[in-house]
């Protein structure tokens, strides 16, 4: 049964455009996490730091409780999802029934990039296919159920692609292995698993014709947690996609892709969502989160309690990046193809940041101590001998203990954004204490997390 | 290629829940039309003669055109089509944007059961999926495309059967085997049909599944013109079908199975649609037809001048059984699932009509002479020595001659639905002379179509 | 107030376009009923004999129940409307969110009017507004529940008007006084009828306006039942109707003009609705009935057992002109503006049968006997000295005894649609004895209601 | 005519439920602007300084353009709004279709006014009718063209005033005199304005209506500008509403009562929408203006280069309140009922900063100076013998110079929010330096626009 499998699959992966590499790179990874974790991860990904994350699929048409609107409704029957559809739609309406309300009118994909770019992403990773099984491409093995033939009628994987690269942003795809209600995978589930029908006939021919489609730079994989890989075939994909795929030098992978393989596996971790470690990971890791708290996907009735304010966004980008993590913030368009106010205000609100601090964020590493306990909250980073703290709460007295940096005779602090440097006094047991401007309201655009340079330290 | 594909449509049909016999009958049949044609015809198909055939699906919402609809349109892109969209629908809406709006509101199995009845139907026959692809069953490999997951959200399949079996109507399930415009298909299509993954993943996977679900009595095969039945694995599927399938015994197909299969091979031939032959064949088959006369599906701006007459569906009856056919009168539904009145009333003539003259349509055998060529329309049936001349045309002078009848001593002549027997005499060259009753204008519920039955002829 | 309002209700007379005459007629009538009814009816109602009526509104929507639905449904609550819309629309939905739903997609004025006169329909009345208060027309006084405004975006009630007169039918308007929810209308009621805030802001201006819009040849009136003449100001509008409307010469109207003018007063008597006199009324009166017995308008689940058959209409049309009445027969459209083909068929078989027997229908008077007690159903129609017998059920032996006829040495007697004439002989007490003609089932496109005309009876 | 018209409004006025006054105010106004000018301005209004505006309505529903998206589309044809309905939706769909689609699904008009509570905000005015002329309450004059009978089903005036009476803020009714396209009104204009078909049977009704249900404080009118008072019958209204009307104590209203009225009748002022005077007017009035800079209603493709930041928001509000004026501060709803989150924010935001500085807005009155022009945006109000200053800029060293106050011995200077009072030094010339402190960027909940209290000075 297996072997037959990966043989339709095979097939289907020569006839769906597989470009075969004529010059076989000399190493060769074999179908297995020991080859395949030996990869070195390509470097764009960890000098990025900044990414955008975008739910958008069927559930923007609801667009209530959140894109897992269809299982707490229908695989959960969850009480206040029944009584939301008995009290806005018309008895035994279904959420395929939804399809052709997702008309992504408005839907234009240079000004979503152009607002990524001005938030300062470095790379953008969009939903193509969420556990609902609905594709925002026109995916060959989902006929009926994909944006193409249904709602949209457009290609949102490629039209926001083509918007990517016209601007050097790197273009992740995130993909959802399990369909919470697909018929196969339901059946397969029956089975104990002992068939794939489902990855045969549906998961691996979409993840192979995305990647050959729109050779993207990142594979966001989700929906693996029911089964182990070896159900799912993700060493033979990942061994292809290192191998032989057109994004085999630059792509790199998360972490799910079977049960016990997240936070184990892959070119960077996530763990769990929103997962932040308490001290620094010993192997490269992503940080993803959402502006509306409570969602992923748009909800219509998003209220502000829920919506995650500049200064927590920014210290947690702050924070994870000092751990050595990339920061992936999620904004949920609506059905229309739009990104609302207040999710651009938001990404606006770091890209203005970054204008100032993006020095100590892309490209850094991590510095040898990442936080400092002094009663203040400071965060580290490092570029070649620089030090960079950035302060997420100003002293009330104007003058800030840094602890951790040894200072030298050639010790220098500046103010990222300021002109000139800043007094300092070396602290008699260990750090420095430095005096902090008298800055006027409106020094910066956005009045949080400044960022002190130190050269000459150790 | 071949032997993995096929690998997997029996896996599939294994996992699906095919019961294979424990008792293996002594004959069986191997996957060739030379073992296959070599089958004997159930009785119960002869005997039956008169079927309704039923066309629904998505193409009863726009209900416009005919059930070609969308290829019409997106296919050919004919003018009034696209002018008919213009003018109706907003810019982009898809074929697949009307699936919601296929509600089968007022679908009643019962009523439609009762209604087959009293037309005198001895088989039914449904469009489980037609060239649109959308399946009016939960079809596990057309998710979200078909009549459980989207629009009615029933199996309308399995509902029609239910009613139809408590009412001992024989079922007969219409499939299509290509599908337009799906994507696998069109893929097999653009490969030369070297490849078979729609065959593997859609077609057979359905077929299969229709017959250990509903059992049929009878297989409507259509959609099969494009390929060879090598393409279709047609008699790997009927082998299975003859040999092990829980209907085996029961089960007759009719002859749309490949490129040069129509009219060729298969239980019954319907050869072209609407197809009467010119004289008696040597082959059952079955003359399939609609009352609507230009369209199978319903069309909402259906106007009398397309509606077949009474006397025309009659006639055509007579003859189509006088040729030893059976005879598959359609009509479509509309998308709420009502069969609106003109086709009730058509259906009822029918069975009234029946109900005098059945006699000599059921069960009945073609005669040595099929017509007399007397001006006045005449077609035999027999049954046993039993031999029937049915009256398409009443003579001016109430005399009716017959010509091929020959007479003998114990010659009686009656009319169907009337008491006492005729007065005839012989015709001195060959034949008899009849003397028609005179009928006050309703004396039969249907006046058309009387039926003389003679006993004692040669 | 009444002057008040009879004042503002003239104001928009004038300025609607109400065309004075210039020539004043001598005589003028006073807003009473003794010198309204005084009235001589136009000749050309009587000659008609036969119309259709036509019902099609927003109830042509939901097409359930009947063209009542509205008022089953939220005016009294009844269980099956309340359920029907629970299964299918949306909690909280109304009745004017159908509204737009109405479409007239397929609406051909000149189809329908061929159809009308393939009918042989002399006159056909058309539901301008029923109790619902939506208008066919563009009424100023109705905004955005018109079918302009919305739904079919069409003059509905003018397009068809100028189809009928293109083939010289005439042109009936029905309008119902009262609207079941109008909000003044229920104002008015709370108030005892002492005001008239909805005669003076909605019935009056569009009564006006559909007479100088449309000059239409009858106004069939309706929905007069709870409130009294004077409520209504019915006879300020037929005074200005019969003296200075610029269809004063020609147009006629029913009877519902408020309480107790029913059956009492107006140009001809509809009394009840199916009404149906047992002997020659002194007065022009109407019967109105509907093909689909159980609604007015249309239903999409309408079944053959509450359609009228041929045999029914013909033998009403016939007893109805016999007691000297004209036959109104109602059809009602669908959504679509599509007539169906059950009642395409029904109209086209009255159109045949007057084809052949309208000689004895159109323009004729009623006899001195209106129909023969004889054990057959017979009925007398009168044109000048011409006497027509129409027969109903053909006697079983072929001899029609006609009791009333007294003949003559010049007594002739023919069927309609034959040559030559019947072999007759007197009856020693009264009337004759006719030896009724053999004939083929199919000598008449219409097998039934065969008319005698006797010439030199008395 | 006028009468008569009168006449019927009166007794309209009447059945509606006007609850006279039994005991009669001495004083009476007659219907005339030398009368009604007169009348002292209501002390609620001037006291309460900031309040909401929203616009709510069928233009919600496509939510493109702006409010007056009917307008630009039927009544100006631009090709922008034809373009986007021939690319949204089906050929004549017309605005009225939009009226179902007007859910206010997720309407909470208590979560609304907690909302503008917490904003600040003393009075909240909701559009009951815009120049649409869709009513959000079921008015008896726009029958299913309001939200109790379409969309909604809601009565939206009343339940919004329901929940701002809960929590003491004041409502106030936005309502349009003209509708662009009320066919009455079209007539009215047809005939020279000579007519007052649509005054004395919508606009008046309407009006009379709303005071007596919903007892409002302010009534906001608009749509005036085509015609004369003497055609609206502006002057019999307010007579009525001052002198006999169940609010006539309290309530107030604004400017647009008919051509040449704007800002030289009414209560308060509005003069041009969005208007701001450039020295202290001698009369109260009122500046209005929304948060989405280009439209009044809500907008699905709003970005953020046309929302006014807090800044913006907060200058405009000091300079307004200094100036002697209120401000009114517009958000546009979903068609859901969703007060978004952008929205949300800046009214928080204003909140926050009135929490703080609210004591220099709420009841105070213009000082003597309005503004110092000292290179840094000052402005003045005064309560009292205190005197507010509120900086709209942080003067770069610190040190700011008030030209105006005059200190004394007594002369004291503090910062709201903050402990403590400031140092200072009097000038030379004219007026005082005052030592700013450092704060924290932190320090306050909106860092920006502090206000000074002055105490002895003059």
């Amino acid at each position: 049964m297996q072997s037959q499998v990966v043989g339709v699959t095979v097939l289907l992966l020569l006839i769906l455009g597989a470009t075969q590499s004529k010059h076989r790179a000399p190493r060769r990874y074999t179908p297995d996490w020991e080859s395949l974790d030996a990869r070195p991860l390509p470097g764009w990904y960890d000098d990025a730091k900044f990414g955008v994350f975008v739910h958008w699929g069927v559930y923007s048409v609801p667009a209530w409780g959140s894109e897992w609107f269809w299982w707490h409704w229908k695989g959960e029957g969850r009480a206040p999802y029944e009584l939301f559809m008995r009290n806005n739609y018309p008895p035994g309406f279904t959420y395929a029934d939804f399809g052709p309300q997702f008309t992504a009118t408005f839907f234009q994909p240079d000004d979503w990039a152009d607002l990524f770019r001005a938030a300062g992403a470095r790379y953008v990773v969009l939903t193509t296919k969420h556990h609902e099984g609905f594709t925002n491409w026109p995916s060959p093995v989902s006929w009926n159920w994909n944006s193409q033939d249904l709602g949209p009628h457009r290609d949102l994987v490629g039209e926001l692609g083509t918007a990517l690269r016209k601007r050097n942003i790197r273009y992740g795809l995130y993909h959802s292995l399990l369909e919470w209600f697909h018929p196969l995978y339901l059946l397969d589930k029956k089975n104990g698993l002992k068939t794939q029908y489902f990855v045969s006939s549906k998961t691996m021919p979409e993840l192979y014709d995305l990647v050959n489609r729109y050779k993207p730079d990142l594979i966001w994989s989700d929906g693996e947690w029911e089964c182990p890989d070896t159900y799912w075939n993700s060493t033979d994909f990942l061994a292809w996609l290192y191998n032989d795929s057109p994004v085999k030098d630059q792509v790199v992978v998360n972490d799910r892709w079977g049960q016990n393989c997240s936070c184990h596996h892959g070119d960077f971790y996530n763990c769990q969502d929103k997962y932040m470690p308490g001290s620094l990971p010993d192997h490269k890791w992503e940080m993803c989160t959402s502006i509306d708290k409570s969602s992923w996907g748009y909800r219509r009735n998003m209220a502000m309690a829920s919506i995650a304010s500049e200064q927590e966004i920014i210290s947690e980008l702050v924070r994870t990046v000092s751990l050595g993590g990339n920061y992936l913030l999620n904004i949920g368009p609506t059905k229309d193809g739009v990104i609302v106010p207040i999710f651009q205000e938001r990404l606006l609100a770091v890209g203005k940041w970054l204008s100032i601090n993006g020095e100590a964020i892309y490209a850094s590493k991590p510095w040898r101590v990442q936080s400092d306990n002094n009663g203040t909250s400071v965060w580290y980073t490092s570029k070649g001998p620089d030090v960079y703290a950035i302060l997420l709460q100003w002293p009330e007295n104007g003058v800030l203990n840094l602890a951790s940096p040894k200072t030298t005779s050639t010790t220098e602090v500046t103010m990222l954004g300021l002109e000139g440097s800043l007094k300092w006094s070396k602290e008699p047991l260990q750090g420095l204490l430095i005096s902090l401007p008298q800055l006027p309201p409106s020094a910066f655009p956005i009045p949080f997390a400044w960022t002190l340079k130190l050269t000459g330290v150790e």
